[in-house]
């Protein structure tokens, strides 16, 4: 059995989603945020105190977008997988880690110096910063979308996980009303997938779990 | 022919070890950093601006741990991979994301807000923070060399590349006085990589190539 702790639209958000659209089954932990302060056993299973933590058997794993390609490739015959062998492998794999390392660290900038941290050491400065560094590099999923409706190769894969997750971290930053036209309906589609709204209803159906 | 447009020590140093772990033929292209101030022309190929870029044909990618992945399975005959059949698949997926999202983007930030930025925009609260944010996370390394010599698997992969670079951006920053005595030792090993060596001349040797 995969076991997948989880905070509601944390970074974990991703391999839930991912595991909705392989319909593998899980078994779903979820915690209050953030959980090193808040769920304090967590730290034996996780040391770092980071969400997410997938376990299925021996492996052990923290990092979400290398999740989703986990979960795709050694249980979901690649279906959300580009291959090697085809054309949008590059882009596929560019999107992974796009997704995360460029667009969804710089908002927890935002989201520490805004709302995490105590009045007195937010930043505006930083989180400035930041969120123009985000809209900034957003501009190369826009340039993608005027050519395609994914993010690799000719249909929605594990890459879209990983970005669209940006763009709802985005949403709760209220840094979507600054999303062009193409992002905006790209997002759209994104949320109406079943799997999306599977996703949503199983962090919400075990909302009596959490210890707050 | 693979292109590669690279800093030196900047995330490209990524995929031009790869390459050089690989034995590749590739064309390497160094700028000045930030290459967005000092050649401006770089924004034709790369409209964001970013370090790395690497083209090979129709395949443009812009994300430096993505590279690793990309040449090892679409070049190398997956020699720097961990396959989805082998115990260590999740491991080394987990180490490839590891390395850039967890460990190498806390430390931009001290970059950016103690050396990069003007002085009245420095914030040593924010490089503080981000400091001990990759020193804390830093301890799953730590916990992982207990038990094995690499990251992934019985073997040197793409996550070690990946994680390894991490530290090299640490030993610029002066972090690395900080590193456990495992840490200390594994950066030895990865440093002492003939690769590692051939991907320093590499960048060494296209000096009179900067437009500084």
């Amino acid at each position: 059995m995969i076991t997948l702790w989880h905070c509601r639209d944390a970074r974990s958000f991703r391999p839930l989603w991912a595991l909705e659209e392989l319909g593998l089954p899980y078994e779903l932990k979820l915690l209050p945020f953030p959980p090193r302060f808040h769920a304090r056993d967590y730290l034996d299973e996780n040391p770092l105190g980071t969400i997410p933590l997938l376990v299925d058997g021996e492996t052990r794993m923290t990092e979400s977008s290398a999740m989703i390609e986990y979960l795709s490739m050694r249980h979901g015959n690649g279906a959300l997988s580009v291959r090697p062998d085809e054309a949008g492998y590059g882009a596929y794999l560019n999107g992974l880690l796009y997704g995360e390392a460029t667009l969804t660290f710089p908002q927890t900038l935002v989201l520490r110096y805004t709302r995490l941290e105590p009045e007195d050491r937010r930043n505006p400065q930083v989180a400035g910063d930041y969120a123009r560094w985000f809209l900034a590099r957003l501009r190369g999923l826009d340039a993608r979308l005027e050519t395609a409706p994914f993010v690799a190769g000719e249909r929605f894969t594990g890459a879209d996980i990983s970005v669209a997750y940006a763009l709802l971290l985005a949403e709760t930053l209220d840094l979507s009303e600054q999303f062009s036209p193409a992002v905006t309906a790209y997002w759209a589609r994104m949320r109406d997938r079943p799997a999306f709204a599977r996703a949503k209803a199983a962090q919400a159906g075990t909302d009596r779990d959490v210890k707050a």
